[in-house]
């Protein structure tokens, strides 16, 4: 097997300088062709490459998979269900078939117009079927933002915060792939120095911008993983738009959490990055303090160095940079996500999805969220068309972007793009 | 089409005077047989009637079920997803085949051996395979007693109970059916009089006695279901268990709600009655004042007569009665849940679940969890083998029970029966 992550590899499908997509990164996917037909697919520069046609050319015939017919499903679960072992063997199949050297696909017209599609004729789908997702909320600056803006400044973090990665339960069926396009929602709201709500189309309608790591193995209820093989869990991640209405929130979410103001449509990148792809961008992550609880404890390096951007685009103008951070922030790990996850014996699928929470940064340009970086409207930000935003306006699009770089290789996530329609 | 709520029906099966399945309730189930094969089923007395042997045998050949393969499917989803009208068809049709003066199966030894099984000789499954679960918190005595309890006892309901059926949303991988043995969950909790938490196994297990509506029609991400028109999405009810952590709820749920407190197992009886068996026993909710936002106002009787009761069975002793509610006390109706998880475009798939939220009602004795019952454990319940209950004890069986009653007919759930193990 040879080495996907090296750096001097080269494919024979041209892999533009700041492409997202060179051969080291063979994420998967899920798309539909101009035919109608749906595939699991990866991608190579602008070209995707149809899992179910390597299969049906015997690429794979000695990779042990015995039914191809899973690359034709509509999600890539039953693909990942396999196991680690059999997507590496995968991935490495295909680094193989489309390293520069490589004749056996290059040189068949046949198979390539069989295999290979330009990314502007297929539509990208939802990549899993998503059991079950969660929000955690595992980003320390942006606690210490919310809490500082709505609770104490002094006491901002909330006691339970350094012990516990703070997660709750999400809506799986609002879950949808970039380049879909969300209404903005209805719902009760209330002024503060009113006594009763009023209902209407919700007037602070923002982004989170967060990861979402996507798991790849079960677990029988009663079950827990260990920090350690956490990992073991983890099949890859994505790019999360957690579109979140502040208003709606803030009259219903005490005492049992956010609930219609986050439901309403979280949008995903289309493509699952794996961890075995972002192997060589692990960092360390913040110093936990106080101490984290036994079954929390890990070493290593468990955090990834993936650049994020956010842009707001206004109608029919230039896309404005609003937002850049780094997943490496993150105060809790996914290690720690998933081990909290299942220590009381809760059980996971394969496709779960685990949003990381809202990934702030330091500095006041690296908030991830609107209502942090115009904390909370009293500092609008300027767009270069010349208006400004305290929130997202109808008809604004959100463009997510993430992306690793070190020794001349980009693995890059691609774009989480949706835009927001008026009121339906 | 005969009326399958007519009280005189009666079936060629016995069914016992006190049996909660006589031939006007036909309840949807799965069971696996003997032979180990899974099939969708409905029950009359102790028997399961086998839909799938009854296409077979071309008894729904005029009813337009063109594939009777999702009756051997291993959830109802698809059978649901046919639609209410379909759904009818085939409830009238079991009506019709097993009604006293019908001869047709009656009198084939062959057919009654392939379509009937005993109900000591299947095993009961989970009935649907849940996209998504919601879990209110609609019981106006349960939300005050919690206030009372935890908050300030002059302002117990929080300002937004009254205007909002406050929900949230839980984990679908850890619903069981009953039979399901769940272990004591492991976790954080933190001492009042501690300024950091300690992790081991929950001391303080509780149920919560719930109804659960199951939806049987999708919509679309934007739409919403107008109140009015939620009955027609809604398939039917089970009994549902949503064991709960008190301990770990009270250190996690701060500010983004029960996560781990809930999530280790819930519970749901296995047969689904439909809202059709249920028709006759509707009743008038309580009135809502202040009076509530239009999108959540409608007339007619939203609320179903269904007595409930819950029993603790410590291992080789006698149950014990602990709890008598009533489904009819909840303040908000299924048909407000529905119009408020949709109102913001939210969208829902066949088969989601949503829990009613501990139905207590305004007796001492009809309060809905151990919390209540025994005030925060300060009056403990006597179980009539002599020991005292604060809380669920390793290796005790809760028991739920329901049914409705009227003119001679009894509609019943079944139970829906848990174990706690000790911590694993």
């Amino acid at each position: 097997m040879n080495n996907t992550n090296e750096p001097n590899l080269q494919s024979w499908i041209e892999v533009q300088k700041d492409s997202d997509f060179p051969i080291q990164n063979i994420p998967f996917g899920v798309i539909r062709k101009k035919n109608g037909k749906i595939r699991c697919a990866t991608r190579i520069g602008n070209y995707t490459i149809d899992l179910f046609e390597l299969a049906n050319h015997g690429y794979f015939n000695d990779l042990g998979i015995e039914d191809a017919a899973f690359f034709k499903k509509r999600y890539l679960n039953n693909f990942i269900a396999l196991g680690k072992s059999s997507n590496r063997l995968v991935r490495a199949r295909i680094s193989e078939l489309f390293e520069k050297g490589n004749p056996a696909i290059r040189e068949s017209i046949v198979e390539k117009s069989a295999i290979l599609n330009h990314i502007t004729d297929v539509q990208m789908m939802m990549p899993v079927r998503v059991g079950d997702y969660t929000d955690f909320y595992s980003s320390l600056e942006h606690a210490t933002n919310i809490g500082k803006m709505f609770r104490d400044p002094e006491k901002a973090l909330l006691p339970n915060w350094r012990h516990i990665p703070v997660g709750y339960h999400g809506r799986s069926s609002s879950i949808v792939v970039s380049g879909t396009d969300v209404h903005r929602p209805k719902g009760q709201t209330k002024k503060d120095d009113s006594a009763t709500p009023d209902f209407g189309p919700s007037k602070l309608v923002d982004f989170e911008l967060e990861m979402a790591f996507i798991t790849g193995k079960s677990t029988q209820l009663g079950d827990s993983i260990p920090v350690g093989e956490a990992e073991d869990y983890i099949f890859g991640l994505v790019l999360f738009n957690d579109l979140s209405a502040r208003d709606i929130q803030k009259w219903e979410y005490v005492p049992l959490g956010p609930f219609l103001s986050k439901n309403f449509g979280s949008v995903v990148s289309p493509w699952i990055v794996t961890l075995d792809a972002l192997e060589p961008f692990r960092v360390s992550g913040p110093d936990q303090n106080p101490q984290v609880l036994p079954y929390l404890r890990l070493t290593g390096k468990r955090n990834f160095d993936i650049n994020l951007d956010v842009l707001i685009e206004p109608e029919g103008k230039k896309a404005t940079k609003v937002c850049s951070s780094n997943f490496k922030y993150m105060y809790w790990n996914m290690c720690q996500q998933l081990a909290h996850q299942t220590v009381n014996g809760c059980n996971i699928n394969v496709g779960d999805m685990y949003g990381s929470g809202t990934i702030s940064g330091p500095m006041p340009d690296s908030f991830g969220s609107m209502l942090e970086l115009t904390w909370n409207g009293t500092k609008p930000i300027k767009l270069s068309d010349g208006t400004e935003r305290k929130f997202i306006e109808d008809n604004d699009t959100v463009i997510m972007q993430g992306w690793a770089e070190k020794d001349g290789v980009r693995i890059g996530f691609g774009e989480c793009v949706t835009k927001i329609l008026p009121v339906k």
